[in-house]
């Protein structure tokens, strides 16, 4: 079974968007073993939308169109379904009392704008929009499958899981796909393929793929099979990875399972500590939050986070932190010495376990000669020891926030495993 | 000048990876004038990146492919670049040395794997990577360019800043593409759409056309305009906006000029505040340093950001900023009480300007029947008075923090402005 996914909208292509949909769409496919071949994204215009679905239907068994639907003016794909399917417009009454109902429960009156929203094309198979106002639409032709839902994340997202996926899953057979991905740290990717080449050589006789993926601060390895027996092609990678875990070892911290949330280093270090039953402060300077973000986006982080400072300046360093100011004046706030009492009194302070603190230069101005920008302390205490080490990343503030947060964390995993 | 973006990438097709170059690549070319007309994902698969290639042939004059290329087994972009162009592979020896000193100067040996990374197609015209080492690709096939480009987003960026975009501009001559957006916030899309229907029906007589871009706590109004006089389109667009404002001046909270990032609500805040030369400081307790992140991602947010304080639990609170014990007593963490006290004792304790404090259930646990996943607290302070407003925000833990930092923000700056 293989899947196009067509967007619809300027906004995209004027780069004015994220294409988000699209990422969760493809996740969501893959997971239930459907193939998606192809990805394209064209404007809200009615020639280019005929031509969008006429070559996925060439290409794929399933359709998945996002956008140009809603109450607005340029919403132009249901008009556009109806001229590819050679179709009229019929009202749907059960989509009509959907939609009033959204008004009327908000105390609005429904506009005609709004009633025309329980318009379908004649023989459409409408998808209800629980959080929101436009259906979708399934229609078919030729044996291909056009599956139209609203271009907001949220009320797309809702539809799929909902009706859509689960109608699916209910109507056709599908393969089976498999993917595991190895989480690396510390190591560049051509450095990692030279280590692993004769392995990733044998990989092609078990019908398995392998994908580098690097981002800052880390490199995925991903292998990928399909096949019709689920047992069999699990077995199959879960062997190949243990051939190959042991070649690269120092640098593996942990594993992504297809269709679940790829675990991020803050939720392995999260759960770390939540396993050990212990606790995190954290007093972070230039990454200003972000750091305390990361543990508390996870569900469930007052189990291990008591809380989080942010001194931005070094009055606030020593007011909230009793950071002597003798330390700012002979070595900077930007020194081993500052963060290390940024470390241990946060921990004394909040009362937990483990604490981290960040002190640096994330640019792009407040660098010198002997601090360049992207310069960072970083320390970790447990009460008993503290530990402090210093790194010096590049000239984008943003980046430089995100590669501390990676290397603060990575830090204090390493040291709560106490393999530092 | 029409352009194709074709992205060739596995990880993207499963939705393993967010497509972002892409994004960043289509604003560039619509600020310089190139239209994006259509925007495609293929597999890492030689059949399908040439059924790519061809098809965007058709469709656009320049051809923008990123993805494929880089040290590692799985890039194939430039074999079958040569297969496309009919050209056999060469050794450019700028590149070579270019290669050879991103390892020597890291203190690293240059394998053949890396040393190959400088073969390009014969007739090719290469372009250097400063960041890494994958070289771009300039080709030209019956009047139409390809451009290829390594799919790391950081060494494509570059690429395209220091040596693509200035070419392109040198060598074409360009239409002028103009944008501007209306940043509204408290309005629905719907509700929006019926205030302006009679100013949005006499647009396409200037020959603008309007989009909604409607998400989480914001619709942005899109105004865009193509011409040869970039003046006059300008001041189209300019009169236009004037007409309109009017009818929606109570939900407008900025503008977005394109080519320049969109401003968000915390930068327009940041930027009222460093006029004003106040400042801030944050105790957020369910946002978890989200919000103090936003400010300080800003550059220069020293100026502004004295500092932020993450009372995760109730201990927290009363010990870092003197929330009395009784209020947990009486009235609970999540409360009108707590929340005035925490706005009132960060501010003095970090001596700011102003001060927001948030307490509140992100969820998913953590609701009861008086006080579900999702309410919140929000307060503001400048010493002299000091205000508090609750909100109900939905299930979803991420999202509920988005939107509470989203009203928290404009809360302030509602505040500073001192229209509430």
């Amino acid at each position: 079974m293989k899947a196009e996914i067509l967007t619809i909208g300027d906004e995209i292509l004027i780069g004015q968007v994220t294409n988000t949909n699209t990422v969760w769409i493809a996740q969501q496919l893959n997971l239930i073993g459907i193939k998606v071949v192809h990805m394209a994204t064209v404007s809200d215009d009615r020639e280019e939308i005929l031509k969008g679905l006429e070559n996925a239907s060439q290409r794929a068994d399933m359709v998945f169109i996002t956008g140009g639907l809603g109450p607005t003016k340029d919403d132009i794909t249901k008009k556009t379904f109806t001229q590819y399917f050679g179709v009229e417009l019929v009202l749907d009454e059960a989509i009509l009392v959907d939609v009033s109902s959204f008004f009327i429960k908000r105390g609005r009156e429904v506009s005609q704008l709004n009633k025309d929203q329980a318009l379908i094309p004649k023989g459409c198979r409408p998808i209800r929009n629980k959080s929101g106002t436009a259906p979708g639409m399934w229609m078919q032709k030729n044996n291909v499958h056009f599956i139209s839902r609203p271009g907001v994340l949220y009320e797309m997202k809702e539809m799929m899981i909902a009706e859509i996926l689960p109608a699916i899953k209910a109507e056709f057979k599908l393969p089976h796909i498999y993917h595991k991905t190895i989480l690396t740290q510390g190591i560049g990717e051509s450095t990692l393929a030279e280590l692993i080449e004769k392995w990733e050589d044998g990989l092609a006789a078990s019908n398995i793929k392998l994908a580098y993926l690097p981002q800052p601060g880390m490199v995925r390895l991903r292998l990928s099979t399909s096949g019709d027996n689920e047992k069999k092609i699990r077995e199959t990678v879960e062997r190949e990875i243990e051939k190959v875990i042991p070649m690269i070892k120092d640098h593996v911290f942990g594993f992504e399972n297809y269709g679940e949330e790829m675990p991020t280093i803050e939720k392995i270090t999260s759960d770390l500590l939540k396993e050990r039953k212990q606790t995190l402060a954290i007093a972070e300077s230039c990454t200003g939050g972000y750091v305390s973000s990361l543990f508390t986006a996870i569900a469930g982080s007052s189990d291990i986070f008591k809380g989080g400072i942010v001194p931005y300046t070094n009055d606030a360093k020593h007011e909230l932190l009793n950071v002597d100011k003798t330390i700012f004046e002979k070595h900077g706030a930007v020194s081993k010495e500052c963060v290390l009492a940024l470390a241990e009194n946060v921990r004394a302070k909040l009362k937990s376990d483990f604490s981290i603190s960040i002190s640096g230069i994330a640019g792009p101005g407040g660098g010198t000669p002997d601090k360049p920008v992207g310069f960072v302390w970083i320390a970790v205490s447990d009460g008993k020891k503290t530990l402090a080490k210093s790194f010096q990343f590049g000239d984008d503030r943003n980046r430089n926030i995100v590669m501390t947060a990676n290397a603060a964390v990575s830090f204090l995993r390493k040291f709560v495993l106490k393999s530092i």
